[in-house]
């Protein structure tokens, strides 16, 4: 059993780029920013009229954008879509769904997870693995799992769902890397049954973070609660006709999918080079087993920032970049740290 | 006692030309949306560079907005200040800072605010004065008020929050019309003491509803829990950086004052001309007492659209026209209807 000791206590977390200057103040700029796993290649903004800026988010352009995610996401239909800023502002409002319970979280994880459940009431254990008491109300899981791109088996979340007794047991999945993941594995074409809720991510795969976009697959009944909680402008007019847009591009996605796979396996070959364990990732980033500390020391100084954690001194996270110039200042400082160690 | 039959029902609301097209779909293109109280001269969009959208919004952006809010606010300092995605999302976040108990709105308002309220779980009773129960938890009131412009005086508003005995009260203040209002009544200033829940919105006076922008000041305490619910990146890069700018332009901002004066005594003319008792109002809307089913199908035909309530079937709600020949085509329009009636 975890205790979260201050819910309301922000949480660390990477693509802070004033947290780098001021560790590294002489550090050559600009920073090279791979300290999250947000895809550096970006898709390109459309012409955004200025009518979506200054009304209200219409109606019309909502449905559009959940009709757009269901097919993409292979939900069972726009009913089942809940379209959000972001996945982050969700994340207690899903907790909140279950009236403040037993909580589980598979760990280790994306911390807001089980900060999110805290919020919302709930008694929090972290797990190892989906082993959940029978009795548990909301059982919390990323898939691919962050930062180490752990996969769980889908019959194993679907055995899962059945194991749990609480009569409104609910099973969140959250798949915001698994655009690159094996669309197989994912439990989006599932929600409908109930009992499985599966968050989706637009910013990482489309680059796109500061658009704040994201959405909710679950049973209609529960999406039509979340739809409630957030009101009916939650997401942006630029969001809703990017989003729209982005989701429906199957050539840019699955060229993008193609030019991400080139370059982790390019990422690889550095990390490597320097000597250094691939604990796991996904196509988006690369945990390693490193001298933390030291590492994420080098290569600041460097100008280039990656993620560290608390919880664990011997990790190291790397996201991709992404121009040639950025991959050579890359590879010159991993070069440089594997000829010190 | 108001019983909210289903509160995860959608409301109805101004601004969806979608809704307009269908009832009127021979009506002259392009509709005329008077139907909601935003401003329709919106704040110069600034450059945005692909970065606002590509990264997760910077902490240090969102600093800024904070201080950019409090000091055009006049709020105690940043710490006062929580950055939202517009404020109907903070509606339910707002109303959950009170454990479920008894809750009072000031109507009629708003409708969200009275559904909001009922899904956090309190017991809403509607009243038609500042005047609650000494017992209620959660009041809520909007100044100056939607749909009529009814203003409450800041003193009576200060004494309101003295009568309330529950230990945890809250006042919350809806000012989503206020910054056309006089800034004396604002409760901004007040609410370091406690109790007192400003609700500020962006889009409105800014002329960007479509951006997502609003704002709760309240005590830091509250505003450290609100921004827990809301997470690290809940407003969007290019709301950072639009908001943060355009909350210190005073020059626009005192200029936008005083054409929206004059246009709102321009309307005031055109409603008089055509013999209708204006209810109330701010300089952003008027209220009009009139046959309202005939008045809203007479300009939804001549491809102006207005707003009505199902609440009140004597009251036609007009937002300000901008350019000058949307003007022509709503003085010819009210002087047609006029002549028929």
């Amino acid at each position: 059993m975890t205790f979260i000791r201050d819910a309301d206590e922000p949480l660390l977390h990477g693509g802070e780029l004033a947290a780098a200057r001021r560790l590294f103040p002489c550090a050559p700029e600009p920073f090279l920013d791979l300290s999250t796993g947000i895809n550096p290649i970006s898709y390109p903004l459309p012409h955004l009229s200025s009518d979506l800026f200054a009304r209200l988010p219409q109606g019309e352009a909502l449905a559009a954008l959940a009709a757009a995610a269901a097919n993409a996401y292979d939900a069972p239909s726009a009913a089942h879509v809940v379209c959000a800023p972001g996945t982050q502002i969700l994340l207690p409002l899903v907790a909140g769904l279950i009236g403040s319970g037993k909580a589980a979280v598979v760990t280790p994880t994306y911390g807001e997870h089980a900060r999110a459940a805290a919020l919302a009431g709930h008694r929090v254990a972290e797990l190892t693995d989906i082993d959940p008491a029978p009795d548990t109300e909301l059982v919390i899981v990323a898939n691919p799992n962050n930062p180490d791109g752990r996969m769980f088996d889908k019959a194993d979340l679907m055995a899962l769902t059945k194991r749990l007794q609480a009569p409104n047991a609910l099973l969140v999945v959250d798949e915001a890397f698994m655009d690159i993941g094996p669309p197989a594995a994912s439990m989006a074409n599932e929600v409908a049954r109930g009992g499985i809720l599966v968050l989706r991510s637009f910013g990482k795969f489309f680059g796109l973070a500061g658009l704040r976009l994201g959405f909710a697959l679950a049973a209609p009944d529960v999406a039509r609660r979340l739809r409630a909680q957030l009101g009916p402008w939650a997401v942006s007019g630029p969001a809703l006709a990017i989003g729209t847009k982005a989701l429906a591009d199957r050539a840019w996605i699955e060229d993008t999918r193609r030019r991400l796979a080139d370059g982790i396996a390019r990422l690889d070959k550095i990390l490597a080079a320097a000597n250094l364990d691939i604990v796991g990732g996904t196509t988006l980033f690369r945990l390693v087993r490193a001298p933390a500390a030291d590492l994420f020391d080098h290569l600041g100084r460097a100008g280039i920032f990656v993620r560290i954690f608390r919880e664990n001194p011997t990790w190291v996270r790397f996201g991709q970049p992404a121009a040639e110039h950025d991959w050579a200042r890359l590879q010159i400082a991993m070069a440089a740290f594997a000829s010190k160690v």
